[in-house]
Order: structure tokens, then sequence, then C-alpha cells
């Protein structure tokens, strides 16, 4: 395949420069960005965009979701979150099968090419299902496979590792696709299942991904039943390592930021999420910065949130810090849409092929259309980006060099028949 | 001018039982909500709109704003309160003029209607041009003519009270727009400058609209050179009274709030504006709800916000609070819902007129498409509509029975030309 995007108004290219970009021609050929150039491209393409009164930017990646879990959007807002795990999730994931997933995944993927996200880190059950439908789709994906103590609607304890086993050699070598390693975090996982988890991300040299200290009660628990915080757990069986990402750390010591920075370890994180459960922690993303810890955004499941819109992420997440520690200048917004695009690749240790619009890089890119009251005027296109833009204002979607979305026509989803589907799926999933 | 609006899915009447229908008409006839029916309505209108797929409430009423400084949205991002104000906002405004004024009013005005604001409360200069401006695009608008000890850039202190009076008359028998007499805060005016302006509210029986403890600074001032806090000094000189809207009210103790709940004065909570200009503080809505103290939503200007957005500040409003409490049962979807139509208007004065639909009232009413990702599944319409929904999802805004913009057409505004001017005073505005 082959995309010329003409004239685009404005290309933030988030290269090491972050430079801005005028009047410019991106032709993309096969999977990469083959040119990016201020004189006009004069070539064939099977795609030409024209790109005038748009933003072209690197595709959004959203760090932390539960991709099917979109189906049960809305499904229990303004609940006690253990009220809302034992009455209205648990029941319903109890019921999940192949059929839900598999909707509840194009759900989600339609909702994240439309909203310009073009790469995801999940943590789920039934991945392979979820793998199958994002390599469909044309979706850059990570898809943890989520080991729990307690085994998963998919599979008791006893087959669960000989299953994550057969994930990972099935998707390791995978274009599209990479499988994840995700024990779900240290609440839920004995020191077993901890150390098998790494052994088998060790094993297929792939990501490792966990919850860690999304809340109080999870950091209490953890001490109760070890003696060490959720981080200090992770530290001594040895996944506190550079191929792991850790998603929320909302109640994490200072001590525990020089840790995660030391180890390499990765953080996902999701204030929309964190403010809606009300789980009074966040990640403290400055502190953070500060101590090099790599750092991106994620949306978590749409059951929690209640959408996968990773502009409204970036919006919030430069809000609350700002709010939190009374100053407005903390996570400029440069900074936030770093977090949401080269940040996130960096996480995923991709950030040598997407995250930023180069030349030979991957062709993960999105266009935002200015021709909305709220991008007039244009004083500075990254602040309108962060904190005016509507994840409805993307005009187009291409993954891999592939266009997935253009002027809201969706090439390798059928909408009508994912609406439908995924409104049967979460009817019969939650008819009592 | 007739509307007739054909088999809408969902209505949320927000009536006081908050029923929600299905499958409804809704005939509009002059200003008037004419007719609500589950049975057909069949007859001749200018406009029938097919509501299927769609969700039809109330308009949204942005209790505080500053029209014109859409212009100034993106302009000084990320900077303390003081040098945003002294580097950026004082010096644009000083150029402030008739062109600029009516530019940003219009590009305000779009944004609100293409978003689903059907009233609005203003408070800024040259407020004479603003409601020359709504009257003309049709919009219902409390403007308050502001007042402070400095003079404007528009009056000098001397001639500010004989303007303000001229302003009240010329606007007080209006219909759609509605004077206000707005002192600008207790640091800005002295006991003078607030007793005249009472005297005026009371003279015209109109409104009044102030800013209130929107910062830890302007209260330890305020207390530094009259010993009370801004409060207090409301109540000394009579202001704090039925007719008063305080803005923010961020910094407030909660004898504070029992004071403002016995005086009969609202309250515009401002999320998004106080958590970006990190001012620390921000209306105690719960505490003031259950004092019965009557609340609304405002965007603040676009410069501090960065939109005029009111589905964005429904989800702030709704998140800040569970987040600050610790408490996701706190503010839940409906109780959000109220302040941003019911209880804005209430604080208006004109609930018995707008804010919910209902035969007999004036027809201040939007549709909202829900043919996107993020609207499926429907377990619950009124969640969708303030944890989901993107303000661009607004298909039409109805003012005062008057159909001002239905997918994405405007009625009473080029759009084109809006932009246009919008940019050429924005330049020249802020050009060194």
């Amino acid at each position: 395949m082959s995309i010329l995007i003409k004239d685009a108004s404005i290309v933030l290219t988030q290269n090491s420069e972050r430079n801005q970009l005028r009047n410019v021609d991106i032709y993309i050929e096969d999977n990469f960005i083959s040119e990016v150039s201020e004189k006009p491209v004069s070539v064939e393409a099977e795609h030409v965009i024209n790109a005038r009164g748009m933003i072209v930017l690197p595709g959004l990646i959203n760090l932390h979701t539960h991709v099917p879990m979109t189906l049960l959007r809305g499904y229990g807002d303004d609940m006690v979150l253990e009220d809302w795990l034992n009455s209205r999730i648990w029941p319903v994931e109890a019921k999940l099968d192949k059929d839900s997933i598999s909707a509840g995944t194009r759900l989600g993927l339609l909702e994240m090419i439309r909203s310009g996200t073009t790469c995801f880190l999940d943590m789920y059950f039934f991945e392979d299902i979820i793998a199958e439908v994002a390599r469909e789709v044309g979706m850059r994906a990570f898809l943890g496979f989520s080991l729990l103590d307690f085994g998963t609607p998919e599979y008791k304890y006893e087959e669960l590792f000989p299953a994550c086993e057969n994930f990972l050699r099935r998707w390791v070598k995978s274009d599209l696709i990479k499988p994840v390693v995700a024990p779900h975090a240290a609440y839920t996982c004995s020191a077993e299942t901890l150390q098998k988890s790494l052994d088998l991300a060790e094993k297929f040299d792939v990501l490792l991904h966990t919850h860690c200290s999304e809340t109080r009660n999870e950091v209490y628990s953890v001490m109760e039943k070890t003696g060490l915080r959720p981080v200090g757990v992770f530290k001594k069986h040895g996944l506190l390592c550079e191929r792991t990402i850790l998603a929320h750390c909302g109640w994490i010591t200072k001590n525990e930021v020089s840790e995660i920075s030391r180890s390499g370890s990765k953080v996902a994180h999701c204030p929309v999420s964190n403010m809606k459960l009300a789980t009074g922690g966040f990640a403290p993303v400055p502190e953070m910065l500060m101590e090099n810890v790599p750092v991106g955004l994620g949306t978590d499941g749409a059951a929690s949130n209640n959408t996968l819109d990773m502009f409204e992420t970036m919006k919030f997440t430069a809000l609350l810090h700002k709010h939190h520690r009374w100053d407005p200048c903390v996570l400029p917004a440069q900074q936030v849409l770093d977090l949401a695009t080269i940040s996130g690749a960096k996480c995923l240790g991709i950030d040598d092929k997407v995250g930023s619009i180069e030349e030979g890089k991957l062709a993960d890119i999105i266009l935002v259309n200015l021709r909305r009251p709220w991008f007039t005027p244009v004083h500075d296109p990254v602040s309108l980006l962060v904190y005016s833009a509507r994840c409805s204002d993307v005009y187009a979607t291409i993954v891999n060099g592939g266009l997935l979305m253009l002027d809201n026509r969706f090439y390798t989803l059928d909408y009508s028949r994912v609406i439908k589907e995924a409104q049967i799926q979460a009817y019969n999933l939650t008819k009592s």
C-alpha cells in the first residue's frame, strides 16, 4: 500500500528536536514513512489525502487498557470499587466467551481507530481471540495474557501457564501483534505465579505487564500478606526490570520511584480511571520524569473511564498534576503530547520504530482536522491538541502504513455490524 | 418558527421525576415546547428533524465565562497565574476594541452552539457589543457588565456606573438578553464599587455576578485589606443575596458555605479552569448541595480552559470530586447532568422557563447523535452523556424555539467568516 499525505498544514514530528513543519507532503510506502518533505512530492499513490487544514502527528499509544471491557462501558458507574467488582464486573466476566470477547474487542478497536490511537497495551482474558481480531483489523497491539492464582474465565490455574506459553509461541514472531506476559497484580499472584511469569517472559524475550499499587487497599493487603509493598514484591521476585510496564503506581513512595528508576521498569499512568474509581492515588509523573522513569498514558478499560479517548487522557494528565501541585507550569502541553506518543513507544521498546514522524520509521500516523470552532485561533498547535482537541476531530488513522480510517470511513471494520454485535453481546452479558 | 423532532430514541426530560422517555415526538411552536408525546405527532413544521438514534435533552447552561476571551485560547498556557495575567492577558485586553470583541464573541458563540450550550452567563468588557452579537445570533445570554476600581479597557472609572446604567436600561426588557451587574471581585472592587453595584442591580432588579475566592492569594489579599474574607466582604455590603451568582468559591470555609446557603446566593463551579490554572481550590460542590446551595457549572473563559465544552466540564466535575473525596459515589452522573441543566437554570432564576423538556417551557433543546463508537452499548443514557459524550456529538441546537445548528450547519452564523475574522483579530491582538 502507498499513501500520499498532501500539503499538511502542520506536522508535529515528535522527533528529538520536536520540529514543527508547515505545508508538508508525507509519502508512505508499504509500512514505512518514505519521505517527509517541505517540497511537493510527486508520486503515484493508492491513497492521496488532502491534509490542508490538518495537523499530522504520530498516532497515540494507549499504554494500559482491557479492550473487551468496552462492552461494560457505563455498566455500574458511581459505585464503590469492591461493590462494582463484586456485583457488576466479576459476574459478567464469568460469562465471557469467544463471541463476547470478539465483539468487545472490535468495539474497542473501532473506538481507538476513530479517536487516533494506533497502538495499545492490553491485559485481559481470551487474549488469543483479541490477537486474532487485532491482526485482522490491522492494529499495532501488545497483548498481555493475564495470569492469576484463581485462574481466569478461560483457564483453570493449572492450565494457565501452558496456555500462556502456547500464546507466546504463536504470536512472538508476528508483525503487528506482540504477546506480553501479564501477571495480574501482587495481590492476585503468588510468588510462584510471579516467578513463572518472569520465566516465561524471559524465555520468549517479551514484555511483562502488571497492575501496581492502584489502590491503598491493594498496598495494605499485600503488606499484610508479604511484609512488602507491591513494588517490593516485584523487586524480590525479579519482575522489577527493564521488560516490565507497571500500570497505575498510584500509591507508591518516593523511594519506590527511585527503585523503579534504577530497575528500568516503565509506568502506565491512567488518570481518568484513577479519578473515576476514586482510588485517591495516581502516578507521581513529574517526580518519575525527574528520575528518568519512562512513562506513558493509558485509558484503562472503558468500564472505568468510560472511553478509550487518549486526547481526553492527555488533558486530564496535564490538569490533574497542575491541580495537585498547585503549579500550572508542571507537565506543559509538549511534555504531555510526548507521554502519549514517543514516550509510550519507549515504554514498549519500539521508539526506534514508531512514536515520531521521521523517514524510515513505521507509518503510525494520525491526521486531526482543524476545521472546528475549538481550533481557532492557532496560537500554539501543541496546546490545541492537548487542551482543545476532541477525539472525534481525528480525520485519518494510519497504522503500519495501512489506512484504517479516513473521514469516518473504516477500511478494516464494518461499523454497523460492530455496533450491532456489541449491543447484542453486552445485553446478553448483563441481563439477569 | 416551528420544529418537529420526530421519533427521538431517548428523551432525558430533566423534569422533577427525571423521566426518561423512549421514541418520542416533540413539537416546538414559536418559542415554546408545545407537545411531548409518545404517540406520533402529525403536524406541519418548518423543520422536521429525524431524531432516531439520538438523545434529546435540555440545552446546557454555562454559568461562568468570558466569551470574547475565546480569541486567547492557547495564548500562554502552563504559566504562573500572575505572569500569565501580566505578560499575556492584560496587555492584550488593553488593546481590545469593538471589532475584536465582536469577532471573539462570534467565535465563542459558534463553539457554544456547536457543543450544545444554549444559555450562558458572561462577565467581560464591551458587554453591549456582546449583547448585540448574542441577540443577532439568537443565544440566550446573561451578560455581566464588569465593574472595577481601575476602570476597564472601555471606560474610565468615573464613566463606568453611568455606562452600566445605560447598558441595564437598554437590555432589561429584552427577551433573550438579560443584563447583569458584575462587580469583578472583592480584591478589585472597593466598598464603594460594591455598594454602587448592588444599588444598580436592585434598581433594575437584575442578577449580580462576581468572582469569589478563586485563589488563595485573593483571599489573603482581601483579608489584609479589609480584615474579612471575600464572602465576608460581600456579606458586609449586602451582595450576599438571592440575586448573586458567585463564580469559583474555590477557597471557602465550611461556615462560608452555610453563609452562602442562608443568603440564597448561587455558585458557578469551574473545575477545568481551576485545575488548569492550578489555583488549588475548587467549589466544595457536594457540601454545597447538602446545604441546598444552588450550583451550576461554568467553563470560565477559553483562555484558561481551553474550550467552552460543557460536556467536558461535566466529566471533570464528576471525576474531580470523586477523586478529591476518595468516593466514587459522590456526584453521580444524574446529579452532574442536573448541575449543567435545571440547576444552572435555577441559579439564573429561570428554571420555570428552561432547563427541562416539558410542555409549556421555552424550547432550549439539544440533540446528541448516538452513532459514535463511544455510545455503545447503552447501559445508561445519562452515564453516556456525562462520561462518554464528546461535545462534537451534538447534532442540533435549539434556543428559544429557534434552530441555531443542525448537523454542523449554522443558521445564524457564517462559519467560515467567523473563523477568519477571529484569526485576524487574534493575530492583531497578540502580535508584538
